[in-house]
């Protein structure tokens, strides 16, 4: 006869995963809406999102919840921290507190200014005129300044921010590692623009037809081990990965006739996203066991892909015959070095989506730095697009002309998101630290690669991150299978190698 | 200051209307496990639509719901039977009371038996083995029985099973006039197949490329009215029509390439379901006056754009030039006349699904005669497929050699569904009976046809049909629609008057 416990146990774990029945739900309506939903479908395609995302928040506050963990709390079942009922515990204890800490008001307003923000930053965007925006910025950021002392911390606002994001970490500690990142990243930068070679990317602005892209990136997806039996690829203005079931795991791109980058990489990242996805322990989906620890770590699972493998000579040994092959006309004066060269270059630019893996950091940088100046209110929101372009000049000696340009690039801040920046950048820096691990433990890694053959790779990112879900945060993760904590040496070093080798240096 | 009866009708209409959130969300799952669903997710698709049809049961037999209703039974909501707020609370009532006298182990038993049941027809159906199947269909049949009996009725069981399908309709009155079709329908035959003329029909049997019939089918579907701002159409093996929200109604097709008419008069008739939906009144969406009446007035706005309009020579007056022009070889030797002669064809054939517009009306008799003996036991199923044959060899002169092309051909008892085929005959009935008044009321819709002006048509059926929802019962829509309750006069001579012309009588 099961004990109480094991009761409780059961009842805690059916009630949240009848809870992911309907998240899962929530997801396949915003994929529609992404991807094929009719136009006019749109108001009505809202109401039923918000009347769902209704009923999975009162699940997720409903008192039962806190009954049964608080039950369970000194019980056998959390005596192992790292079993799947030590973090289902655990993980759902932290999600409910967080949840029920935040007011029911504070939870509607911050819904409401999210979509006005967003539709006054569409409009500043278009009309490249911050003011447009700033007051619903100023209101965001009020905002967000309640719902960090609602939720509590121990340093700064900031951590309780970016605890939505990166559960565990703190502004601290990401704060020291991406400073030091900063300080060698700049100088590194600063070298490659001096270097004295000028390497042609010509061959990535020719015309290539989408059908072919598309021939292409499905190839890829395939060969990198992108399961279509249990996801799929559609096309959408901004790209994505979405989960809509334990064996459902569908990513999007887009395709740019003129520039063949933006759907290569586009699906080696969002395909590392949903790799990580269908590789996590599927008899615990909707449970924390089943399911991915933080951005950062996600981000780290794409930009491994996108840039460890798919920027490496190795890959494109593999690779580029069979482009060549698809593109036989547009790329037959293109040697496998210039390909190689031309998707490594590092220019210093404007626009986040668009920067080389050099660069980024800093586009990362500059956002988290401007973030906590916002919410400490050490600086003024009429005061953000000349600090925006002052961060731009000093960190990468160029300057936007415009708004738009600028401080009004990106979604993020427009509905609601701060703190969620800087899971990019550490997502690359992840990405280094396992990756440099893993060439250690498989030692003919890259003639695999060249081979095409990535199953031993993906097994290892299976083995050592996937399947244990959120059992390790990830900072006992990144230690437990690198034996460090993270560090900015990793991308450094992977940086400054492919610089010196790109650029001959 | 609304008054008491206000406030309740108020809570009655938003239940309602949150009902109807969840059940355009729980058809967007169903539209998405038949269009692009990767294979492996079929599992939990499953779970997620059985979870949220639990929600949806229960909100339909929700105690609130019999209250407010009860409240309003006698308030002045209800004094115009044909208002919307009398046909909200007439019509909820209906529903209500059918939903709550089902007891819950009935439902269950028969959707278990259902899922058992389909399977077990496709393997019998594999199989061409009837016996497979028949312990399903016995099981079937005695749950139906009981949930007539549970529902309740006045002359016979089979009453309340077609009432799901046709609100209001009776068994003896369907009889009636399907008796009287079968009376003039069976010597039209007869003649048709004594003409002393040959049909060819191989024009339709060429090399038809799936894309270029599809610009084909977009052409057609737009032309007569189906708004693609608020729906799509998709490849499925078996084509429906789904709506998932006021303004999301999606159709499907499937296409031969060896057999044009598949998927152009697929479009068309699962076009005018659509344009049903789409032309109901979104004010009231999720409420009866914004809701379809019934499978056959539904199936009669199929019927009327596939064979009133689409079989006409009007129609391929205006068309077949533009068909011609997407196949240019293929159909340069056929003439117009030939077209429109070889598409109206007849036939005597075993299959239901491919049959002409003639024959088809006499497999829903067969089928409709055969449930209600198997429903009050005057057929045992294991003398079912005998008793299938005879019916075919007696009304259509031809006798099935197996059970797959004989009685196990459809779906539809499988999966628990019984007094639903009446409806396609009655569909048929009312699509003729529409249409002739139609033609009396728009002095030039034959012109209007043959220049591809389909607007004057399409308001018909909107002013006359769509835009009353469930106002008006089937039998009173066509009485006032038409002056005159439904007769089989109108189809039999629209199918006579046809005849003559094809088949030069």
């Amino acid at each position: 006869m099961p004990t109480n416990d094991q009761k409780v146990f059961d009842l805690l774990c059916s009630f949240v995963r009848e809870t992911a029945l309907l998240q899962s739900t929530f997801s396949l309506l915003g994929w529609d809406e992404q991807t094929g939903m009719p136009p006019n479908a749109a108001e009505y395609r809202g109401e039923q999102m918000a009347y769902l995302a209704g009923i999975i928040h009162r699940r997720r506050t409903d008192p039962r919840l806190g009954e049964w963990i608080s039950h369970l709390a000194d019980s056998s079942f959390c005596e192992q921290k790292h079993s799947a009922s030590g973090t289902i515990v655990r993980e759902l204890k932290r999600q409910f507190q967080r949840q029920c800490k935040l007011p029911e008001t504070l939870v509607v307003e911050l819904t409401r200014t999210a979509v006005t923000g967003q539709r006054n930053w569409q409009q500043a965007r278009h009309e490249n005129d911050f003011s447009i925006f700033r007051e619903s910025l100023e209101k965001i950021i009020q905002l967000k300044r309640e719902e960090a002392d609602a939720v509590g911390f121990s340093e700064c606002r900031y951590d309780a921010l970016l605890d939505e994001y990166e559960p565990w970490e703190t502004t601290s500690r990401v704060k020291c590692i991406l400073d030091g990142l900063r300080k060698e990243l700049v100088p590194l930068i600063k070298t490659i623009q001096n270097a004295p070679v000028n390497i042609p990317t010509d061959c990535l602005h020719r015309r290539f037809p989408t059908e072919t892209q598309k021939i292409a990136g499905r190839d890829i997806a395939k060969a990198i081990g992108f399961d279509f039996r249990q996801g799929r690829i559609d096309t959408t203005v901004h790209p994505f990965c979405t989960e809509i079931g334990p064996y459902d795991t569908r990513i999007t791109t887009r395709y740019d006739e003129n520039f063949l980058p933006t759907s290569l990489f586009g699906i080696l990242h969002e395909s590392g996203h949903a790799i990580y996805e269908q590789g996590l322990d599927k008899t615990w989906y909707g449970l924390p066991p089943g399911e991915t620890i933080s951005l950062g770590i996600h981000e780290s699972q794409s930009r491994i892909w996108e840039n460890q493998i798919g920027r490496s000579k190795a890959f494109w040994r593999g690779f580029y015959p069979r482009l060549q092959a698809l593109f036989p006309k547009t790329l037959c004066d293109t040697s496998l070095d210039k390909w190689y060269r031309a998707i490594n270059t590092v220019t210093p630019s404007l626009i986040r989506v668009e920067a080389d893996e050099v660069t980024y950091n800093l586009h990362i940088l500059i956002r988290f730095e401007l973030e906590q100046m916002l919410l400490d209110g050490g600086l003024a929101i009429a005061d953000l697009p000349n600090a925006w372009n002052e961060k731009y000049e000093s960190y990468l000696g160029i300057r936007p002309d415009t708004d738009a340009e600028g401080v009004l690039q990106d979604i993020h801040w427009s509905g609601g998101a701060i703190g969620y920046f800087p899971t990019y950048a550490l997502g690359n820096l992840y990405s280094a630290q396992f990756y440099a691990k893993c060439e250690e433990d498989l030692s003919d890694l890259e003639t695999q690669i060249a081979n095409c053959q990535f199953d031993a790779f993906r097994h290892w990112l299976q083995s050592k991150i996937h399947q244990h879900g959120q059992c390790y945060s990830a900072g006992e993760l990144v230690e437990r299978v690198t034996g460090k904590p993270l560090t900015h040496r990793y991308l450094m070093d992977y940086l400054k190698t492919k610089a010196m080798e790109v650029y001959r240096l």
